[in-house]
C-alpha cells in the first residue's frame, strides 16, 4: 500500500505527522490518574471549540454514528416525535437511525444540495401549539453534497415560535472546520467525530451536552448502556471510563485541540475558506458547477463537484485511484453518479490543494470530458498566490 | 510520562513493536478495495482463533462492553428472560446492561472467587419447560477475580436439559489467549475486545454470531443502529462499513491475528499457561492465595492475589505506580481492597514478568507486609527455568 | 515544523511510509548474530543494485563525502596522481578532498552544465605512457548542475588507451535512480549514500570495491582508520562492525533495497525517467532552460532551471519555503543565483511532481517572472497521462 | 525479531519512546533555516552537559571512533608523539588509530581492570622536558573493563609538570551518564557518541574542542576532509554542514539533551550511579566480584562481571540471547570469557535491572555455575527500595 500522495476525501483526512505520534502510543493505566491528565483538558478544549462555557463534553470510543445515538437515546423516548429535513445522505441516515429507534420523524423532504429550509421549519413548529416535537434535527454540514446549513437561523426559527424542543446538530464534517456555536445557537446536543476537522483517525464519536439535554436524559426512555452519559460522568470523575478508553486517540485529541486553540479558531476557519475558495475556484474555471445550489451554501470541508448529464462522475473516483493513487470521494444515494466530491479539510495546504485539482483535471480529460488541462490549477493558483500569508498550518513540537 | 516499564494490568496489555507500527498508518480511503484487503482477511483470522468455521464475524469501533450490547440487541426483545450467574464484576455489569435494556435476568448469585456453577445452570434450564429463557449468559473469564469458568459444562447443561437458548460468552479477556471454541461450545455469540488477547490498543469491539444467532436478529425487538449486524453485514459487502471504520486498528488486527496464527494458537494457549504459572508459583513463595477458590479456576491471563485481611490492596497498586511506575491491576467491586491483579496476557515475557513480581515484592515489603525480597522472583525463576524453550514471542516481519 | 508538503530537494528524498518504520527500530545486539541477518542481505542487494556480481559492498555510518574520502584513503599514496574533470560543485569537492589529502590532480576544467569530456581524457591517458595516472574520478550526476555523464565512455577512454589507473565514480545522486553497471563499465570504486535513490535518511555511506581496488589497498600509503575497509571485512565476518553500526538505518537499507529490487531495476529507472520528463516538459512550457546543456545530459534525479540573467534564483528558494512552505534546492557554486533546482527522485509521483511544478510556477509569478500559471502544470500533466499506467512505487509491507 | 525484553548492553542503550519519535522525523532541507533550529541549540546544550562555558561542539554523522579520528587529525602531524595508557579494548584501539596515523605512542601499560596510572604519567610528563609529547590521551571510562579513571588526576599529573600536551578524552560511554567537566578539567577534546548516555542509536559522533585544540589545528598536518572541523565551523555559520547531516538523529539529540538538562545533570548522574549500586549488590550477593579492581573504579554505566576460573563467560551472553531473548554485554579482548557485561546506562529503571538480574541469574544457574536464584535480585531490591524517590526518568512530553 503506497502512502505517497494525500488523500481528497472529506474525512478521514490526512492526518498531522505530530498527532500521528502523539496516537501512537504505549498502553498507560486508563484508571490512573495519568489518564486524567488527558481526559480533562481534552474535554476543556472540545468545548472551547464548540464556543461553549457550559456544555458537558462526553467522547465515546465509536464514530459521529455512535455520537447520533448518544444524543437520541439519552434524550427521548419511544414514540417521541423529532423534526428533521432530509436533504442528503446523513440527514437520512440520522432519520432512519430515529426510526429504528421508535421515534416518530416529521420529515421536510428536501432536495439534495439545498440547506435545511427553515422557513418551513419555522412554520411547523409554529403550528406545534402542543409541543409534540421533542427534538429538531440539523445537520450543519451536509458530507454528501457540500451543503452548510445555517443553524443560527434554526434556532431562530424555534425561538419564533417559542418551541421548546431540543436542538441537535450533527457536526461532524463542521466541528473544528468551521465555525461553530454551541452557545450561541442554542445548541443541546452537537455531535461530531474524531476523523474530520480534529484530524484523527476514526475512533472516538465526540459529543456536547447543553444543561437541558441533560436535564432530559433523566426522563428519557430509549435504551442505552454503552452510551450513556451518566456513567461517562461518573467514570470521568474518577478520571475514567465505564470501560476502557482509547487512550491513544485521546492523546491525539488533546495535541489536535491544543493545536488548534493555539492556531486559533478564527484563522482555522479561514483557513478552511481559503483552501476551499481555491478548488471552488478550479471548479468554476472548469464549467462545472458544485451540488450545492448557490454560495451561501457552499462548504469549506468538501466540494461536490456536478459533472455532465451521461457521465458517470464514480469513474472519476475508480480512476484516480487506480491511474494516480489519489482517493477523492464518490457520490452518495441520490447524487451517486452525478458527483464526486474534493475533501479539503483537517491537513491541508495550498500545495497539497494543488495537487489534488491536478489530479482531477487529468481524470476528467482522461474519461473524455472536455476540461483544459492547467485550467482549474491556474484559477486555484491565482487565488492563493492573492490569499497566502506564510507557510500553513503548523504541528506543534 | 515515561514509558519504561511494562504495564501489569489486565489490558490493555503491551503492544508488540511490530503491532503498533501497523496500527499507525496514514490514511487510505475506506470506501475502496483498498479497506477490503484488510477487512476480509482479519474477519477469516477472528473466526479461526475462534476455532470456527462458520462464526459471522463483525468488528465494530467500540469495546467489548459494546460487543456485549451487540449481542444483546441483535438478539432479543423486550420482557425477554436471560440466565447469568453473578460472580464478579463484569457478569455484573453485563447482568446490568440486560436490565437496562428492558430484560429480565435469572441472577446466580456466586461467590467472587468461583466460577459459574453449572450445576445450578443445569437445575434451572431443566426447570424451564417452556423456555421461557432465550440466552444464557456467561463470563468466559472473570478479569476482576482471576477466574477461568468451564464453558464446555454450560453448553453440557444447556444439551442436557435440551434447552434452546441462545448461549452468549463474554470472552473478552480469554479469546486469543486461552483455548476457545465457537463451534465445539456451541457459542451463538461470542465478544471480545482489541485490547487483550489480540494486542492492540483498545477501540474495536470483537463478536462473532452463529447462524441461529443471525436467525434471531430478524425478530429481536430491541433498538440498535449502531451495532447492528445487518448494516454492517451489507457494508462488509462493498469493502465497507455503513460509517467510517477505525482502519489503523483493523490493519493492526489484521498483523496481530497474522502473528498469533503463525504461532499455532495451541502455542499461544500454552504460552499464557507458562507466563501465568510462574507468576502463580511467586504467589504460592509468598504464601498468599489467588482469589480463585481452586486451580481449576486459575486464569492464565490475569492473577487476582489475596492479601493478608487488614491491609488495603489498593495501596500496593498506588504505591508501585508512584515509587517504581509500575501499573498493577487494583481490586474492583466486592473485591476492591481485597486483591490486587498482576495480568499476564497479550505481549509478555518471562523476562518481563520476572521484573512485575519483584516490584510487586517491593511494594509488598515497603507497605510493611511480611513477605521474603527475592522469593516470588526466586519461584517464578525455577519456573521459567524449566520451561522456557526458546526466544518466546516474536514480532512478525 | 510542518511536515504536510512534499520536498523537492534533490536529496534528503522523500522518505516512504514504510522504509521510516524500518529505520524507527528499538535497540539490538549489534554484535550478535540478529545484526548479521541485517548486514549481509543488505550487502548482497546492494551488488545486485550496482549491477555487479563481485563487488565488495562497505556501508559506513557516514555520508557520500566520507565515501569519497574511503575511495581514496583505501587506495592511494601521498603524492599519486589522479585525473578528474572539474564541472560542478560535487566533482570540486572531490578534487579538493584529494588535494588535501596530499594527492595530485590533473583537473579538466569544463563549463558547468557540460559532462564529462571524455575525449579529453583519452588524450590525457594516451598520453601518460608512463602511467603516472593511478585513478580516475568520475562523477556520474552532477547534483548542482542536472547533468549526468556517460560513465560507459569514460571506459572506453581508459580501454583505448589501456591504461591500468582506476576508476572511481561517483554515484551519489544516480545509483538506485538511473542505470549504473559497475561490472559492465568496469568500475574500481563507486560510492553513494543512504539519502538519494535509497530513500532513506542521511547517514551511511555505501560503496562497492572491485578486486583491484581492494588490491591497491594493501598497498596504499594514506591513512585511514575509521574508513579502514579491511577492518570492515574482519567485522562483517563476524556478523559485526569495527565499531557500533547504525542499525536502524541498515534495517532501513534492507527494506528500501528489498522494495527496490522488486519492483525492478529497469523499472525503478523508467519511474525516475518518467517524472523527470514531466518536470522537463514544464520547464519547456516555462520557456526556461536546463542548465545541462543538452538532453543527452538530462539528469533523471534532479533538474537545474535556469532563470532570466538579473534574475536572483535563489529567491525562488527562499520564497517557496516561506509563503508556501516548500523546499527547492538551491543554486551551488558558479551556478548559484543561476538556477534553482527541483529534485524529482527516490519517493516521488506524478501527483506529487505537479505540486512541485505549481508551486515553482507561482512563486516565479510572485517573484515577478513572466511566465503563464497552470502552464508548466499542463504540460506535465499531458506527459503523465500519457505515461502513467498504474499506481506508481508500492511500499512493502 | 522481538523487541520485548530490554537490552543490557553498554551501548546502544534502550532508547526513551519520545526520543525514538523525535529522530523518526520526515526529510527537510537541509540546508534551510529551519535545520538551524535543530544545530544550533543542540551545540548550546551539548556544551552544558560537558560543563563547559567555551568548548566549540561539532556532530558528526559518524561514530565515537570517528571522533577518535577527529581529535587526532585536527590536531597532530605525522610523527608527533602522545601518551597512552593501555588498560582495556577502547584505550587499545585508539591507540592503534594513533599508530595507523603515523603517531608515535608512549604505551603505559596497565592490567585491564586498573584504572589509568596517573603517577606514572606524572613520571613521563616530568620526564619530558622537551615536551616531545603532543597530547596526552584518557579513556574515561573503559567500556571493556567497567573502570572508571580519574580525569581530573591526569591534568593535575599535567599540570605538576607544566607540561603544555594537549589533553584528549574519550568520554564515549562516560558523558552524559557520569560526570565529566570539561573545563574544570582541562580538557582539550572531548569525544562521545550518540548512543550511549545521550539514549539515542548509533551515528553522530559528537566532539568539543577548546581553543587550545582548535588553534593546534591550524599546524596540524594530518589529512582531514570529512572530519575536518574547519569546514563544519563554515557551515554552521550557514545553518549548514559542509555535507548532508543526518538530521533526525540531530532532532533526537535535541530532544535528548533537553530532557537531561531539565531532568539536572547531576540528578542524572545520581540515577546512573542509584541503578549501578543496586546491580553491584547483586553482583555481590552472587558472591562474584567486579572485573574494575577496587570501588573507585567502579562504573556507573556497566559492570563487567568476573566469572570463576574455568567457566567461559560469553556463554551467558550467547545463553541469555538464545532462551530468554536478552542481550548482555560478552568480554572483549583481553577479558574475553572471563567477564559478562550488564551496561545499566541511559533509559533504565530499577524495574528493567531487575529484571536483567534476574535474567542473569537463570543464565548463570541454567549453565551450572553455583549461584543462589533470586539472591541478587533481593540484594539489588533493598538497594533500590531504600533509594528510590519516586517513578525515574520521565520522557518529555
Amino acid at each position: 500500500m503506497s502512502f505517497q500522495n494525500p488523500v481528497f476525501i472529506p474525512g478521514p483526512t490526512n492526518i498531522p505527522e505530530s498527532i500521528r505520534k502523539a496516537c501512537d502510543m504505549p498502553t498507560i493505566d486508563h484508571r490512573s490518574p495519568l489518564f486524567g491528565q488527558i481526559l480533562h483538558p481534552v474535554r476543556a478544549n472540545v468545548r472551547e471549540i464548540l464556543k461553549s462555557t457550559s456544555a458537558e463534553i462526553f467522547i465515546f470510543p465509536s464514530t459521529g454514528t455512535g455520537g447520533w445515538e448518544t444524543a437520541l437515546t439519552n434524550t427521548l423516548s419511544p414514540g417521541d416525535t423529532v423534526l428533521a429535513a432530509r436533504n442528503g445522505m446523513f440527514s437520512r441516515k440520522w432519520i432512519d437511525m430515529c426510526q429504528r429507534h421508535g421515534l416518530e420523524v416529521m420529515i421536510v423532504e428536501t432536495p439534495w444540495g439545498q440547506g435545511i429550509p427553515t422557513d418551513r421549519f419555522a412554520e411547523i413548529l409554529a403550528e406545534d401549539k402542543r409541543h409534540k416535537i421533542k427534538a429538531v434535527l440539523a445537520t450543519h454540514n451536509e458530507t454528501a453534497t457540500g451543503v452548510t446549513s445555517d443553524i443560527g437561523a434554526v434556532r431562530a426559527a424555534m425561538d419564533a415560535a417559542k418551541h421548546p424542543a431540543l436542538l441537535f446538530v450533527d457536526g461532524v464534517s463542521s466541528i473544528a472546520s468551521m465555525d461553530f456555536r454551541f452557545d450561541a445557537w442554542g445548541v443541546d446536543v452537537a455531535v461530531t467525530g474524531s476523523q474530520k476537522g480534529f484530524m484523527l483517525p476514526a475512533g472516538l464519536a465526540i459529543v456536547g451536552f447543553s444543561e437541558r439535554a441533560i436535564a432530559a436524559s433523566k426522563s428519557a426512555g430509549l435504551h442505552r448502556t454503552f452510551f450513556d452519559i451518566h456513567d461517562m460522568t461518573k467514570g470521568y470523575a474518577a478520571d475514567a471510563y465505564p470501560y476502557t478508553p482509547a487512550v491513544g486517540l485521546m492523546n491525539g485529541l488533546l495535541l489536535s485541540t491544543q493545536t488548534l486553540l493555539n492556531e486559533g479558531m478564527e484563522n482555522v476557519f479561514a483557513r478552511h475558506r481559503r483552501i476551499a475558495s481555491g478548488v471552488r475556484a478550479a471548479v468554476s474555471a472548469w464549467g462545472l458547477d458544485l451540488c450545492a445550489a448557490s454560495p451561501d451554501l457552499y462548504s469549506d470541508t468538501v466540494s461536490a463537484i456536478l459533472t455532465p448529464a451521461g457521465f458517470d462522475a464514480s469513474d472519476i473516483v475508480s480512476h484516480a485511484a487506480a491511474k494516480y493513487g489519489v482517493a477523492f470521494g464518490t457520490g452518495l444515494g441520490d447524487v451517486a453518479g452525478k458527483v464526486f466530491r474534493i475533501g479539503h479539510l483537517g491537513s491541508m495546504t495550498d500545495v497539497m490543494a494543488l495537487s489534488g485539482i491536478a489530479t482531477a483535471e487529468m481524470c476528467m480529460v482522461d474519461l473524455g470530458l472536455d476540461i483544459k488541462l492547467g485550467s482549474g490549477v491556474a484559477a486555484a493558483q491565482e487565488y492563493y498566490m492573492g490569499s497566502a500569508k506564510t507557510v500553513p498550518m503548523k504541528d506543534a513540537a
